[in-house]
């Protein structure tokens, strides 16, 4: 039953009603329970003003839109992250929403992936620590986060249908992690279930994913709301341990649960469980409503400006092109994107911005001499000579011009087919750069693009990803030094897409996918191939340089403390990104050649040192052993290199680490080398032997003291060698050896 | 009941006695029936003569080494596979050897699995096509193979418990399909079951993989063995369809064989249909034994060489450095393998042969002037500065040097950790070199190996493989030209091991092997990630040159017959391999860029022209359709190109291919898209949408015209529409549609 004091108990049918949505963004209002409010973010708040409760799509109330992940995510800031998760929380409560769905932190997989521009990262570290700040800033505010979309839902081609085909290592170290870390260290409110299926199960009715692995390993106490119309079964998901579906109202599946518990089919305690979870969510949530709630939204739109200008990337600057200077030069300004901003993706975390700035008026606001535009290409990105021969006039006689270039489209919905820029925005740059080599390239798109070949003979190069609606200022501000770049790519920039880890195995087909690559995601899998990248992972320049001392590293708490003294050696203040990858050189298990485990975003004065303090948290240290199915430390020396990148590693140091206790029992399927490489199951076989020679039967013993023999013998279970006449392991003797070695 | 005319019946016991074996290398002579043999292959007669009947694995009765599958592959040559096989049978009979175990046909998946040597091919078609003909070669002489290791025994470690985890696609187009191919082609005598696990079960007790697959769908005849030491659960195995567990005695398996028909849970007919089986292979076997049949041995070691020359493969000859002239030059051969060969690997096939020709006095015998000797590098394959020094000074003065490098060791049991040859080896070539430009290399090997960096500075480069016994006069034929070489490579060398499509999942850990690169084996997976390799797939030079006409393409019997003419531009007679490649540009399902779908070896005299025909069966078009589960030809414009690796495509045609019909049958689950772009679906559900508006509730209706909202709608199954307020999709609503959309 589910009551709290005062409240009489619900009926199986409220029970199920309240399990269900009250309509396409509510809770169901249930006897003393109100409704509440949840609707889409993550960027922003997406309140939708129509009474047309499904689609209108781009019909909500205005509010901040914040960088988009893709931009958040590369500041590598999680105090900055935690800001814009306060100033989201504040726009929620003052349009009476009590959980913004969000933050997105599935893996971005494959560049293809049409949603990555909402997630953050290849990485689940980084992934995970960016996303726990931002849930602890949005919970600060008294409104609940959603973690989405769980799990492994890395793509958007037949996202309802397809099964991710995924080994349980991969899953718990890759696609689960970042869920991992975001549930034990800041307890979101609600998680919301991905469409997708999971190893032939829907994930709305896995009661491995939702309780097992959520609840009882990693201690979730909140809700779990399925993604909107993930639900294809009722009865299947409540007992999983979904306890809302979203849309509602769903009356055929509130019925089919009350006849369930009717039947027997369902256990009454998983329905009234899920209902007292809704019932906990929607009591906590109006306790934090507050009608008299506001927020300021000149403060947000500047925030928005500092986190899109921390979140470019800034990829070449051959002869420090930029900053511009901001005396008196021309400036050409070519493309459209630079007057009609790209600044976030479609689908359902579309939302009006409070306004919007573009570059073109920004940087003309910031420059001191004159700005002259040119389209370059049509509006919708394709060729138009007329404006290209005019965008290449402007260039020719300009001091230096910016060409502002991107894709059409990024959506929810749909996987990109390719990584390539528009043809017809690429020859303009070409034509720009033989009319004034003088040329910066500012990128305007939602996920990976191919850079190669032509950035070679592009001296600037601006990766300027979908940066909410500040987003023209924070390019403004880049572009002349206002601020000092220090955005890092959260995911390889590959040479071609053929090369990238996932290309064999996306988007699947049949509603299958192979998780081919297993942990080697991203930078993991071109680092475990040798292949050459175009710019690597944690990559991204600044208009200073940093010089890194020696490292230092100690275990602490069983983790590892790392230090490192980086010098801002140039003549500007600025910030670095420290970063520290991990190997293990002789693991007993796969690994990646270099793991993230650790980083730090640190601003440093020009000519100062600042003293890098990097925790890496026994946790994290720790790999998924199949055999044993849990978490554990592999003991030995850790390799800690800390850099600038993951291919621009510039100090490396080696810590001793104890291992967790990972012996397998000794088992009748254990292998003669597995025995005997045991300290007592080696012991135990070794009398066996001798057992066996005393009786005439030392055959084997003495064929196993022959190499060549020994190498068959050795992967031989125990239990496999009685097939061999003249064995002396028949069952029951090796039943005796099994209790003996175990003893 | 196990009967045949005249036999009285057997009990119980005894057909469990007749399914396992009555000793290492005999079945059990139960009743009337007596045993019979079968023994190691598959290169030679492993025919053990010690009175012990495991180990012995060095100790058999002498027989004709021919070469191993590693290089009886690189002859592309289905008749000279087919005399081989002939001869195996001729040896086998006389040794009264009823079943030789082989062939092995497992793919060579990665370049580390051990027991490479063993396998024919990266390719599933070419690995097929040779198989059929060894087993029609020695079946015609009444000795049965035994088509093994059934299957996805694709590497030694871990070997008897690691499960190879692979979807069905892949499984049956690549790991499966030479296995189908030879038994439908060829009706092997036995199957092998192998060691491993497949997707979780065991080989040996797979009903699917023993029944439903071997004997349902293909329609296998024979017996089915198990590898020695296979068979985990006897009731179970033969439960599977298992036909002869081995070696035995077997008692205790026996015992619980008949416990388990006495309990009920074991169907009696599984037992007495495997009995039969045995019965039925051993009566045949009987029929065919001759006590008075021989062998001539020197005509097998003459068929040896041939065969052994015809796998010799040529990678590089820069300068016509080859063929070596026969007259009055002095030759320094240097390396210890030309004087001690590497001819077999280790492990069951290693036998011992009837003699043993080294290239040493192979090449002296040939040579017009003076050879020279010098070992270079200790016996082991290590260095030796002494020796290095002397072969260094011994190249120096000769007109040219021939060094011998290669592998200390392959074997059954063990993987290989690396593709590097020894480096002492290497260090010998380099200072060579330096000594004399003039050098060839000649490599000696099971498997591959690495030849970047260090064959850039080699003129000359022969890969030598394992030759079997008369590998040193092929090696001194080809030198010279007696045999102009036309081996090709059945293996992608690459650049490094890194590169290779198996490499993140190679050999697996826990026991379990993910096969992640799915259907991109071998060279489908370095044309699809667009990667430059060493030496290509189906490479090799020739003494003369080949040009290619215009190929042609017509559709016969459904498959496709192209012809080509294939002019011998050079001065010496020679064979080319000429391979037929397949591509369907925009096909519905993933393909590798490439497949091999036929080939001819073809000799052409110097100066003609062959007008080559290679017909590709409709079959070797299908591919497997996982939705359908079976196999099924997409319809299409199929590119067929033509030439002489699967790098160097001279003429490229196309061909307009009919489909099969796979058209799935559209259900709840399929997508709006999917009804949409059915025909008869799409009418239906237009007729939906329409009613629906004309009540009122058009609403979807109306969102499905929008494109941004379709590409939402598009990938949602109709039964998880009525998730969406006012929906008309109601349960029973879209059970109407379906059978409407079927009907």
């Amino acid at each position: 039953m589910t009551t709290d004091a005062g409240s009489p108990p619900l009926t199986t049918a409220q029970q199920a009603a309240l399990t269900s949505g009250g309509g396409f963004w509510h809770t169901t209002a249930v006897a003393d329970l109100p409704q509440i409010m949840l609707t889409d973010g993550p960027h922003g708040v997406r309140k939708q003003v129509t009474g047309a409760d499904h689609g209108g799509l781009l019909d909500s109330e205005p509010a901040t839109c914040f960088p988009p992940a893709v931009a958040l995510g590369s500041s590598w800031d999680p105090e900055l992250v935690r800001c814009v998760g306060e100033a989201l929380g504040d726009e929620s409560r003052a349009m009476g929403v009590s959980v913004l769905l969000g933050p997105g932190i599935n893996l971005k997989r494959s560049p293809l992936g049409g949603r990555n521009f909402e997630y953050y990262a290849e990485d689940p570290l980084l992934t995970g620590v960016l996303a726990t700040e931002w849930v602890r800033g949005l919970q600060s505010r008294g409104v609940g986060a959603s973690l989405k979309h769980f799990a492994v839902n890395s793509q958007e081609t037949d996202r309802m249908r397809v099964s991710a085909d995924v080994d349980e290592r991969s899953l718990r170290e890759m696609y689960l992690r970042a869920f991992q870390r975001v549930v034990q260290q800041a307890q979101p409110w609600t998680v919301m279930c991905s469409y997708n299926r999971i190893n032939g199960v829907h994930a709305s009715q896995d009661p491995w994913l939702l309780t097992r692995v959520l609840r009882d390993e990693w201690g979730f106490a909140g809700l779990v709301v399925s993604d909107w119309g993930a639900v294809v079964d009722r009865v299947a998901a409540v007992r999983a341990g979904l306890d809302l579906t979203m849309p509602g109202p769903d009356d055929t599946g509130d019925e089919a649960l009350v006849r369930a518990v009717a039947d027997g089919t369902l256990d009454p305690v998983a329905l009234d469980t899920s209902a007292a979870r809704v019932r906990a969510l929607v009591e906590r949530a109006v306790a934090a409503l507050d009608p008299a709630a506001t927020y300021d939204a000149d403060a947000h739109h500047a925030l928005a400006r500092e986190a899109a200008g921390r979140g470019i990337v800034l990829l070449k600057n051959d002869g420090d092109l930029l900053p511009l200077p901001r005396h008196d030069v021309t400036i050409a300004v070519l493309g459209e994107h630079a007057r009609t901003p790209r600044f976030q993706g479609g689908g359902s975390s579309q939302m009006n911005p409070t306004r919007l700035d573009d570059a073109l008026t920004e940087i003309t606001a910031l420059a001191g001499g004159p700005v002259r535009f040119a389209a370059g290409y049509a509006p919708d990105g394709t060729a138009d000579e007329q404006l290209a021969a005019e965008a290449v006039e402007c260039a020719r006689t300009a001091d230096v011009a910016v060409v502002f270039i991107g894709t059409a489209q990024e959506t929810e919905g749909a996987d990109r087919e390719s990584l390539e820029l528009p043809a017809a925005q690429l020859a303009l740059v070409e034509r720009v750069l033989a009319a004034n080599p003088r040329t910066v390239v500012v990128l305007s798109h939602g996920a990976v693009v191919l850079t190669t070949p032509w950035d070679r003979a592009v001296p600037a190069l601006v990766e300027g990803w979908l940066l909410g609606q500040a987003g023209g200022g924070a390019i403004a501000d880049v572009l002349f030094g206002v601020v000092n770049p220090s955005g890092r790519l959260t995911e390889t920039i590959p040479l071609k897409l053929a090369h990238h880890p996932s290309h064999l195995d996306f988007p699947g087909e049949a509603s299958h996918v192979r998780y081919g690559e297993g942990i080697h995601v991203g930078y993991r899998g071109f680092d475990a191939r040798e292949q050459e990248v175009a710019y690597p992972f944690g990559f991204g320049l600044s208009y200073t340089t940093f010089a890194y001392g020696d490292a230092t590293a100690t275990v602490v708490d069983g983790g590892i403390e790392v230090r490192v003294p980086v010098t801002n050696t140039g003549s500007r203040d600025g910030r670095e990104v420290v970063q520290v990858y991990a190997s293990l050189p002789g693991s007993a298990v796969r690994r990646a050649p270099r793991e993230l485990k650790g980083f730090a975003n640190v601003a440093v004065a020009a000519g100062q040192t600042a003293d890098v303090v990097i925790r890496i948290a026994r946790d994290d240290l720790a790999c998924w052993d199949p055999r044993l199915r849990r978490w554990a430390v592999e003991g030995g020396d850790y390799l800690l290199s800390v850099g600038a990148s993951s291919r621009d590693l510039r100090t490396t140091v080696t810590v001793a680490v104890i291992g967790d206790d990972t012996r397998v029992p000794l088992s009748a399927e254990s292998t003669l080398g597995e025995w005997l490489a045991d300290p007592k199951g080696g012991q135990v076989l070794g009398q066996a032997f001798a057992a066996a020679a005393a009786q005439g039967g030392g055959g084997l013993a003495g064929m196993a003291a022959d190499p060549q023999i020994f190498t068959f013998l050795s992967g031989v279970p125990l239990n496999r060698m009685a097939a061999f006449p003249g064995s002396p392991f028949t069952d029951e003797a090796v039943a005796q050896l099994v209790a003996a070695a175990n003893s």
